[in-house]
């Protein structure tokens, strides 16, 4: 993300003076200035107030606060309020509210409430947007767009039906080209008219949610309905787009949503923005994967557009972040690319299902809490560091593919066990990534393979179309890959191959995968391997045969012990990896390990576990942060010489540098001999 | 509850003569003389036999079983057949069916089936509780009413809506005010007309039955569904008071119902009534507990008016009540006031679903069973006692305050953790309060305070207006308070105070509630106390600044380490106890003990643990009652001397009677020296 | 079940070429030969396919595939494909699809989709079955005729309610024999007109799919939805009889599958079949006990229609069939009375939900692979068999009774526990006789009981009429019967007795059961017998009184310590058990061998556990299986000389043959002294 005439790491959040009395805006304003705050989002969900009716729209509100924050120097994030829509509105046009997987139609309430194809939404969603960015386009403060919020949800009404039906004659084109790719003759659910195609719930062909009778339908289903919302945020966009063409605009993520297609909406967005919500037992290698993940979608630098300065209310249990891990968390949000800190929400609700989230204001609306006094030192940090690292790259060499239609048919796939899970598969190599300090993007199918040294495939079951031959352009040109068991099973509706499993990726990786097994639980077998060490398998074991490929780790029990679980292929100037069974962390630290220092990809830096330590690169220079996550003190003995930014403090190379409980050091290399610190 | 001319404890229960030949009745009503069975509840579900149509209403059978009744001097306690419509009725007229909480327009079928906001329903059901008032009035044994049957469940139908605007605008007389009050400028819900608010279901604003996105409009149709149904109990008594004006009115109430505020509906009440159904494994202080909140809802005593003799069949494992226990029970309900020992059922159905539940006359028709003869037992007892303590008071020095709006709104409030607990929160303290034998009444907020010298008020989180000064003007003259986490939060509507927390009861208590750690399971702090010991922190931890309070205990761990979680503020005359966290039942024993030793509240007597004592006064007369709930011989020593009231036998002063198990002793003082027993 | 000019066991299975290029026919039928494939079911999902609208049926494709089973001398099961409709009649005729449970109006989509009551349903099924009946009429290889396909599922919609009402009428004639039957007196349930009553559902009368209110309604509704899905077979059944009278038809039960009365079903097939997929830890007695009600229900050899030759794919975890257990389970099927050997599938399907499910030919379409190759040695070893133990008998002098309507009332009584399982406590007996070895067949009430000695009736809650004196008739006459807790209860309608329980077994028994304690979970008493050691008793504990029986065991604990558990009771010239709890496998093991030795029902032989062992008679022949179902090696020493058919070996008497794991050895009698193997 690029803003214009932005010089720092913006730092703030989202803003709901709407819920109080204007008075309290100035009162506010004050605080935000103790604090550092420089940016507000204005307007999530403000429709009701905005158009009070169907012809009535009523700024003032909004004018009034705009005015405030420009005349305060406050930069805004703009978003558009279409993420629920108005009471009224629902009552007048019910054809705006959703019908649930259950096939209920729901009536007003909650957010995420509007049916994405209805035709009210989008007219009164696009008008919306479109008077906004007229309304506001001239306030120079005005640094961007957020539309609606948090996207997400699915729509069974009748009216999503026929637009389903449309975008399936639009891909398909005929009903037997549909029949064939559904494999409709199965179970005789032939299809001879359009019309007699129903959405795929819990009344036609799903048993519950992920079980489907027809995994073709589904995925489509899936597909149509990420589709429909992206149309959504594009229409809106479209109309802003006309006022103000230079500010870019974005829509808040949420990670590893699954229910949309992020890669696919990524080409729809300026830049990336993103609300981070982990639990108070959420490793902080799943919180890295996900702003690996939000980085790599645009591969720029995104917005940490959401977390709580505390506590959240949402999830069972609420603890309190500990002091100083609220810091620990906006820097290793900045550690992996983000360019923005940003808190949902800056004054904390009195009333509704919010009020018990978080905030850096507090109900009693004063700055001697410790959580605003935690927010106002990180203020002053941000403010101090200025554009430093502000834009700066990541640079990896290892990409871990993920991808949405995987995702969602492995999941659909019935069989052969339960504990399949595909974001857990891709889940096991980054941990270990992350662990070992290696730079990792996360990547789809479309990205340009020949950035990286090492790709890793975790379950790549789908092979859409063409896939197969980019990565066997990439091995072949030199490139290492490594995949594992339920990979080149299907084309792009799931149509499992013919040629043997894994299918087009038979001849790359160099084995005949025969048949796999599904463990029942407490159920384990063992990887043997030549050189590394013997590790439990779990979950899936597939027997296979070799053909060509070395094993170079054999089962160690069952009618198939000794056959091999890890294959290594040579094919052209790379190789390709095949992992028959999922294992635990040691096993995939050592793997990794010891395929990365083969392909001679560096760590960062080694680091205590706990313990870690990212890059990123401005012109010819270079950042290193370092993140405790541990409640302990812990000690990163330093590969060269190099300066603390914070602290602006230097250390000779080979000095073990003290880490307190959930400190962060920012540190950059030194040319000439540093003084001891 | 005072009935004229009823000079002894009631003993009888339910009975269905329905289900049977017209036979059966005089077979029973031997039965009954054998079991000393005074008093039957008749009609409780009889609505389809009095009105077999429209127009045609057919008493013959009701009159014939009033008759046989009042010729064999048996009391009735008449229902009024209204818990259950006929099928005709809902055929007829479906608006009589309720629309669950998933939106699911009901059928005929179940009890607690009528919508209470249906005009059917109210017609008719007032109608019949007419005719039968108008046609049994001159029975004079004819002593008590009972109106429909274990009230209950909700309605979600479109009828109830428009209801519910109605209630809404009564209340609000604005929009403004509503939308004020449900704080819907959060999420853009503000309403511009009453029409455009619908009832709060799974369809509109609740993601679960406890998950409402606006806690506001959920209170809020708690409390109409509860007065929905208040009204129709009030529509039957009016119908019947025009002709038994004298003759008392009841429904049985479930002890802690959550649906229904039985305070509020306990001033349309004569006398209170309850069906006690502990499980096998309920804790015999919760039961206490119940029957404290029943006596206490009109501070006068009440009816037992069903128990089961035997088993129920409606949990998922029903053991019988063990030789001795039932008798146990029943007068555990009379040492906590209660003044009628009923059953469910005296015989017991052949069909439908309670056919497995037990009755005081088996299947096998006998007086040779078990439970016929502890029955018969009993019987003979009650008739010894006469009137001894019928009508004795209960007086207790210690209030619990429970509330519902409370109850409802704290589990509406989306945080701080999946583990608070209304409920349990107060009877952490009860349990404590029975096992030292302490008496105590559960208070509503509209109680005279001035009655106590100590009040406990767990989790106040919504202070009611006026309540604050009530409290403060309490302690101020001398009482003492003890209030927990989570009090002081919030106003009627469930918005939360900009006070800083615990908001009005800041002054009062002298402490700031800072924030508030909600602890993951398997995590606990630390209660060490000055010199009481140290106890286990759980569920909530507050963090909290004493502002004049004093700290009489801190915590042990985390970074909020030796700050105050128990503190006590002077307050005029009295003082305040603020309660940081929850802990185990040493901590709750230990410190109420020590703080009841202060304030001279006398235990009823010292026991052993499972021993309960309570006490009851009559004129100048009082009785202890000694309930052994263990499976074996416990031993309490007396401190004075004794009569004992079952065995006519006296006991000196120091003497340890001992209890069998199960078993129960009624002793009243004795002035003169007592013999050696 | 008799084929004409069959003269082995035939071997093949489900094929659906209509999911294929017709090429594939080809190469399959090579495979086929291959593997020994004899006979093929075809055409058990094609509907949409024969008939692709109202008006147009296209049996092509099937005349090609049936042409070349022909010519390939492969016998064909023909089904009806009316176990799945076609889309177009789903929209054009919605009155074919299904309203579930929940109320809920289905749309098209999974299978097992039709209303039975539809109309449109029965004129098109029935229409379909005719055209195919005399179209093939005069293929020589149409050996068999399956109609639909595992029948199940229930439908609530308005249709079914009125039939329902019919059905009703015809059973009760007058409202007042269903007013009684019911108990509708109890809650004011009285129906004055037949159209008052709806179906039972979550929308009447249930809280859950087994929680019913009136269990008179519901079990009535269950018999209902079976008799109105036995109807559609027998509409199907009657047009294709008009055509191939001489043909016999089936369709695939599923074993104890709860839905449908297949003793009542079993009347109108001319033989049965059925389909078996254990879990993968299902112990082999209850597979064992699976075909023992099949073959039970006509007492002749039945077909295995289906088993999957590998996986599964829709259970949770899905392990492969170890190497061996496939040809183990196959014979398992053979040794309890099985003529067919048949698979789900014979070859996979490439999409939809049983994509993952194992075939005989894989994907890949190899005889390569593990599974082929075992199956074709299977298949090879079948053809080597040819008739020699085709059509043998079993015969059994133990009879375990088990009925519908006695599993649908007890899961249906509100109480005593949760824990009553009708079908495990019939399993617990079984268990225990199939690792005794003795034969065993699972009878109905309406089966002739003089065929045996022992009848076990494990909770024998509904008496149906007349089954009384048919017991008391069998033991007087010299039989031994044996019954539990839960018995004699209730009428055909679930009217409890008024006799005292066991009501009209009470004299048989000599038994009065007082009452009944339900344990609590981890709570267990015992059972303290004379002769034969301790054991624990579990779930629910009678408290009886001996009225003539003798007890054989006492109590151990509670307060009906040294009351009977076990008692005996003689009989005219036999004697009745009853055993008031239930235990452990120990226990029923000891029990029964006990009295088996008494009676003197010999074990088929004597095995280690794991080994069963049974018995088929042919003529003058006898066939004794021996089927490991260890992983480990087992030793069995024969009681007499044997020859060992599969490998044609003789054993002397006294001989410890060795099973190797999961192996399996069929051996016949030797006159003649065997020569040393």
């Amino acid at each position: 993300m690029t803003l214009k005439g932005i010089n720092k790491i913006l730092f703030g959040g989202d803003y709901n003076p709407e819920q109080w009395d204007k008075s309290i805006i100035d009162e506010d304003i004050k605080l935000f200035k103790k604090a550092g705050i420089d940016i507000v989002t204005l307007n999530v969900f403000a429709w009701a107030m905005l158009q009070k009716s169907e012809d009535e729209y009523d700024f003032s509100f909004l004018d009034y606060t705009m005015d405030k924050m420009r005349q305060n120097d406050i930069k805004v994030c703009l978003a558009t309020s279409t993420a629920a829509h108005p009471a009224w509105m629902a009552k007048k046009y019910p054809d705006i509210l959703r019908t649930d997987f259950y096939g209920r139609k729901r009536k007003f309430g909650l957010r995420h409430n509007s049916c994405p194809n209805s035709q009210t939404y989008r007219k009164y969603s696009a008008e919306l947007a479109g008077r906004l960015a007229e309304r506001y386009k001239d306030y120079d403060n005005l640094v961007m767009w957020h539309i609606s919020n948090e996207y997400g949800g699915e729509c069974y009404c009748e009216n999503c039906e026929k637009e389903f039906r449309r975008w399936l004659k639009a891909k398909y084109k005929t009903l037997d080209a549909l029949n064939k790719s559904w494999n409709t003759f199965f179970w005789g659910h032939t299809f001879y008219d359009w019309d007699e195609i129903v959405l795929p719930n819990i009344l036609s062909e799903h048993s519950d949610e992920n079980s489907t009778a027809f995994e073709g339908i589904t995925l489509d289903y899936r597909r149509f309905n990420s589709d429909s919302m992206l149309s959504c945020f594009n229409i809106e966009a479209k109309e802003i787009k006309k006022h103000t063409p230079d500010i870019p605009i974005t829509t808040n993520l949420m990670g590893f949503y699954k229910t949309l297609d992020y890669q696919k909406w990524a080409k729809s967005m300026d830049f990336i923005s993103w609300d981070n919500y982990p639990f108070a037992d959420t490793p902080f290698e799943e919180v890295a994967m996900s702003h690996e993940l939000m980085r790599s979608l645009l591969k720029k630098p995104f917005s940490l557009m959401e977390q709580t300065p505390s506590v959240t209310n949402w999830q069972d249990y609420n603890p309190l972040k500990r002091p100083g891990v609220m810091r620990l968390l906006s820097y290793q949000a900045i550690a992996h690319g983000a360019d923005t800190v940003m808190y949902f929400q800056l004054r904390r609700s009195r009333g509704a299902c919010e009020k018990m989230h978080g905030a850096v204001i507090d109900h009693v609306g004063s700055s001697q809490t410790r959580v605003f006094k935690e927010c106002a030192e990180l203020g002053g940090e941000l403010k101090a560091l200025g554009d430093t690292f502000l834009g700066a790259d990541t640079k990896s060499k290892v990409g871990l593919l993920f991808d949405w239609d995987n995702w969602w048919a492995t999941e659909l796939c019935a069989g052969p066990t339960k504990l399949k899970d595909y974001k857990a598969g891709a889940t096991r190599y980054y941990k270990a990534l992350n662990n070992l300090n290696i730079s990792t993007d996360i990547i789809s199918v479309e990205d340009n393979l020949s950035d990286y040294k090492l790709i890793i495939a975790p379950m790549l079951y789908m092979i859409k179309d063409g896939f197969s031959k980019k990565l066997k352009k990439f091995v072949s040109g030199g490139g290492t890959l490594i995949t594992t068991y339920m990979s080149g099973m299907t084309d792009c509706s799931g149509l499992v191959t013919t040629l043997g499993y894994p299918g087009e990726l038979r001849e790359l990786l160099g084995v005949w995968v025969e048949e796999t097994d599904a463990l029942m639980p407490f159920c384990e077998n063992t990887i043997i391997t030549k050189d590394f060490g013997t590790y439990p398998a779990y979950i899936l074991c597939d027997v296979l045969h070799a053909e060509g490929a070395k094993a170079i780790a054999k089962y160690g029990k069952e009618f198939y012990a000794d056959t091999p679980v890890i294959t290594k292929n040579h094919f052209g100037k790379g190789c390709a990896y095949y992992v028959a069974t999922s294992s635990n962390y040691e096993f995939y630290n050592n793997f990794l390990e010891k395929i990365c220092k083969e392909l001679k990809i560096s760590p960062v830096m080694k680091t205590p576990y706990g313990v870690e330590a990212t890059k990123r690169f401005k012109g010819k220079n270079e950042f290193t942060f370092l993140l405790n996550h541990t409640g302990a003190v812990q000690s990163v003995v330093l590969d060269k010489s190099y300066r603390c930014i914070l602290k602006n403090k230097t250390f000779e190379a080979g000095h073990a540098v003290s880490l307190n409980p959930y400190d962060v050091m920012i540190i950059t290399p030194v040319k000439d001999k540093a003084k001891r610190s």
